[in-house]
């Protein structure tokens, strides 16, 4: 455990060859080694021999790729000290979880050697728990009322079906997820891009308070006191990716970290959803690339971000559409007739009734199948059969 | 020329049988024969034996199919009559073209036995000239501001790209295309569900004299005096469908007519575009179900229909995007670094310089990656290098 917090310390996120190392030798032994590897280019590259003998490798790729991880690794590892920042964290009543613990959520593992190495953690909850029936939803910083609607809409909506709903704790699309959650005692967590101690940005420190207040959780994978810097945000987009079941874009300019976000979700597997807006707004350009490019699907409300959802491999058991289908909801009187039926329903003059044989010409059916037709409609309740012949029922309009 | 007049008043638009029997014994031939089948059930049968022995067919599904035709077809035999239909047409200036002209267009051959008998013309152009560089352009009669803006916006450019565009006539969307193509002198047709001597709907007469006046076209299967009916208005749209190299839905319900033009362009392989709009418009809804069902591409301005109708099995020769590419319109400084180089420039702190130590452990890059990146960025104008260590260029923002 301390190990993994230190490497947490020591290797930026998403660094490959810390995750093959880790992944190859364990924690404690790549630490030890990495310690005792020390920093001039001879003792860097007799460490590495030394290393690839005992995991038996040879290949000259990986030698030189573990040489410049060294470099890259080295100067942070004096003044790592893991002990301390587990200390910082258990003063705000936080604590560490690494992929040894059960409690460790699957869905990270499927980042593979690009998965973090620990996840510094504040809230109460259990982790793999609260993340077990997620969706992320994400986007922009700047959103517009539009965004912000839909994106509450949608957090309350999954709150309703029992979901927790995941994201960046960010201004703008992000705050209003975890504030619409909280709205309706739901459950949110958020990924922070530095340290589980800077509840960054400071605007939204409040709200990320509010998160741990409401059984949510606040993680990171960068220990106390580290800083948020762009290339962190865009990597913390995978860990927010990997957790939910589907991750939906809200809002996202035409250049946004939350395609990052969705194309990330996309190359892992996970379903992506995207909310369309109008094309005359600048704030939903980057949903409709996503769109274009075929990296989401085009979802409008809670009941398609759920069915988007129960398309992932697992499927989100236990979670089904709150609302009923559309095509029940919005029916046709003509609906169900087949196509003799509305073509005779079409045929018929709202008004003054028609004799058959006019009918028999302007349907353009036969007149055994006019007659057929007509007998449905009369029984249905959308014809009416009078002395001058065929006419709809007075009910029924023109749709 | 004559029969196939007559079969246009015969048989319903879309009628495959009359299609396939045209296909296979040519108009003349088919309707001499119709004639001389008499009406009872036993005059059908013997007719529809004599016409399966004479094409060699013996299958029970094709005679019971021809016997079925010939009940609807018969009733409008006594009737019909084309050379008064022709006259009809030639006294407000139109004329038939049929499969046979070299003026047909090539487009609603794809139709198959579901293609037109005929096409009833109005207007100057010749017909395969007319449509040669189209885009159909569809949409819901009760539009909003925000389609309207979206359709006459991708009308004029469509105009701008030298397309014609293809629709329906009718209020809304519709209008607006015909409208807007207009008023930047451009080409456009309108596809009629009634007979061509009929500008339906009425309100839209005046505008529907204008497009024949711009050289445009307004085209129908039907001959003159047909009346406009659901069934007629849904089959027309295959027209519209086939006519254009793609067909752009720009609002529609949930359900609604442009729906079917959309899935029938799908059907013969056209490519279909959908304009997305706020997932709080019901006026949006059926383009996001087009989207969700993967019938059609998020299409957002006339590059991208112009994209779409590119990758039509043709291509639409000579169109070019009329826009920049956003990706060049809209760059960062930082574009074109790579990943070293984007670490090191999100190390640098604004104001105040940093020695490259604290650099090399906040930047996770190794001595000599951070100072190779530095020189790029100095070269790039987005380091500067001082007394104190290294900052970031004074012009250069945090985006």
């Amino acid at each position: 455990m301390l190990a993994r917090a230190a490497w947490s310390r020591i290797a930026e996120p998403a660094d490959r060859a810390a995750g093959a190392l880790l992944r190859t030798v364990g924690p404690v032994d790549a630490l030890g080694w990495l310690q005792s590897a020390g920093t001039g280019d001879d003792a860097v590259r007799h460490a590495v021999s030394r290393l690839c003998e005992v995991i038996g490798v040879d290949d000259r790729t990986t030698v030189r790729r573990l040489a410049a991880a060294v470099a890259r690794w080295a100067p942070r590892v004096a003044t790592t000290d893991p002990a301390r920042d587990l200390d910082n964290l258990a003063r705000l009543g936080g604590r560490l979880v690494v992929p040894e613990d059960d409690e460790w959520p699957t869905g990270l593992l499927d980042l593979g050697d690009e998965g973090p190495a620990c996840l510094w953690v504040r809230g109460t909850g259990r982790v793999d728990e609260t993340l077990r029936r997620t969706v992320s939803v994400v986007g922009a910083r700047a959103s517009t009322d539009y965004g912000d609607r839909v994106a509450g809409e949608l957090s309350v909506g999954l709150v309703a079906a029992g979901c927790t709903t995941v994201s960046g704790g960010a201004y703008g699309i992000d705050a209003v997820v975890h504030r619409s959650t909280l709205a309706v005692d739901g459950t949110t967590v958020a990924f922070l891009a530095g340290g589980p101690d800077r509840l960054y940005p400071a605007g939204n420190a409040d709200l990320l308070r509010g998160v741990l207040d409401g059984a949510g959780l606040v993680l990171s994978e960068l220990p106390p006191g580290s800083v948020p810097s762009r290339v962190r945000f865009l990597r913390r987009n995978r860990l927010i990716a990997a957790s939910g079941r589907s991750t939906v874009v809200v809002e996202a300019a035409w250049r946004s970290g939350s395609l990052v976000t969705a194309r990330l979700a996309a190359g892992i597997g996970r379903p992506v959803g995207a909310v369309p807006g109008p094309v005359t707004a600048a704030g939903s350009a980057g949903c409709h690339r996503l769109l274009r490019e075929g990296v989401a699907v085009c979802v409008t409300d809670v009941d398609e971000v759920l069915e988007l959802s129960g398309a992932a491999g697992e499927g989100l058991d236990g979670i089904a559409a709150t609302g009923a289908l559309r095509d029940d909801a919005d029916t046709r009187e003509t609906d169900g007739l087949d196509a003799p039926g509305k073509a005779a329903y079409d045929a018929l003059p709202l008004r003054r009734p028609v004799p058959v044989d006019a009918l028999v010409r302007s349907s353009g059916l036969a007149p055994h199948e006019l007659m057929a037709a007509l007998g449905v409609l009369e029984v249905r309740g959308l014809a009416v059969r009078s002395t001058g012949g065929w006419s709809r029922a007075a009910s029924t309009g023109w749709s």
